[in-house]
């Protein structure tokens, strides 16, 4: 057990790194009960505040959970979204094993303006639909969306045929468009009173605010979409090929 | 200017979207001020609570600030963070025409064990450098990490190295390692107090908590970091080359 430092860095913030050592190194299984607030308080010789400071942070984390009177438990590992694999998360899903669903909030067409008629290089007035919806991984709500895209890529779309397939599963196979790129804005936010009841989150829960944009390989933009990752069960991994463009 | 739907979506968020798309346009430009609250009310027809909601959000999000008695202006555009430019942050500081600084927070020697250890594929008990730093673009901190790296890789590093150079110049240059590829873990997250004080953000702002590992060509790991990023001030892009992996 490393010593606790005297190097201005905070004890809980210590004791953090050290609990998360512990839930890397497996000693704190997925599954099973951490030991209580006063044994760790023995443990590590300090007083109650930083310990409950730190399982608190891991809370948040989505690596811990506490429930009433039962202790502090070990959540399984957060669902990876490997570079690629996001937007086909239908994809990514069922990779894990796990069953996909789509609840659909809304599906209505609205007519293109401003920087959304700009983004998907529309005439104004252009019909788009504009579909919410909710992906969720064996019933739990993991992603809220918000898309947009010409009702001219995708005519004579339903929210039925979302209900039954995946949007890109549909857009190459149905309507036989090819995908070439796609650029991917990720930012962290806090989820908002809508947000977090969809997603069954606390408000201000950290969440993953993600801008997408799908081209064709002409380069003509097709999807546009703004989605919300629950923090606390997503983590999104990226890896480079190096050397990194250093001068 | 669109009219208010009756979806069942909540006022502030269809607020939300609609001053997003006044940011999007340039409309409400940086360094500008936004029309006041009440005239906002005005203009959409809504009362004070959800205007004041949606302009919280984007305030949380870093695209608008408020200032006492001065109203609220526009921030301008995140310093934007293309794949395989993160790591070297100094690069893309430079490149944005910013002034890049580094903190030295801490810099000690600490022996492996558990999970740092097998992460950095060493033998328990090898000596690791431990660096905490801030990093600084003209002067306003922007991330704050904690980079674990063997002595044996970068013999005789010290401080005052780090403060004149960027760490993977070092290791390129006087090292003569090449790093081959980056494994990074993306997760939202809340600054606790110790982060916040050191970003300038209050505690429970919303950060991008960053997991990196570097390879070399032979897939030995060699640069362990964790990496704490502003929220309102760095947003990160990933392209992605399609078709996705749909099966």
């Amino acid at each position: 057990m490393p010593p606790l430092q005297q190097t201005g860095i905070p004890l809980y913030h210590q004791l953090v790194e050290i609990f998360s050592e512990r839930l890397a190194s497996g000693e704190w299984a997925p599954g099973s009960l951490i030991p209580t607030e006063l044994a760790l308080c023995a443990q590590y010789g300090v007083s109650r505040g930083p310990v409950r400071q730190a399982l608190e942070r891991l809370v948040q984390e989505g690596r811990l959970t506490r429930k009433q009177g039962k202790g502090t438990t070990v959540l399984p590992p957060k669902i990876e979204s490997n570079l690629g694999g996001l937007y086909s998360f239908t994809h990514l899903i069922e990779q894990k094993g796990l069953r996909h669903t789509a609840q659909t909030l809304a599906f209505t067409t609205i007519t293109a303006a401003g920087s959304l008629a700009r983004r998907l290089a529309l005439q104004a007035g252009a019909p788009v639909f504009e579909i919410r919806r909710l992906r969720l991984a064996d019933g739990e709500p993991l992603i809220l969306e918000t898309i947009h895209i010409a009702t001219a890529v995708c005519p004579g779309l339903t929210a039925a045929d979302l209900a039954a397939d995946s949007l890109y599963r549909l857009m190459t196979t149905r309507y036989d468009l090819t995908l070439a790129r796609a650029k991917q804005y990720f930012e962290p936010a806090l989820a908002d009173e809508y947000e977090a009841a969809h997603l069954q989150l606390k408000p201000g829960a950290p969440v993953l605010l993600l801008h997408n944009l799908t081209l064709t390989p002409a380069a003509a933009p097709v999807v546009l979409s703004r989605a919300i990752l629950r923090g606390d069960r997503v983590r999104y991994l990226v890896e480079l090929t190096l050397p990194l463009p250093v001068p």
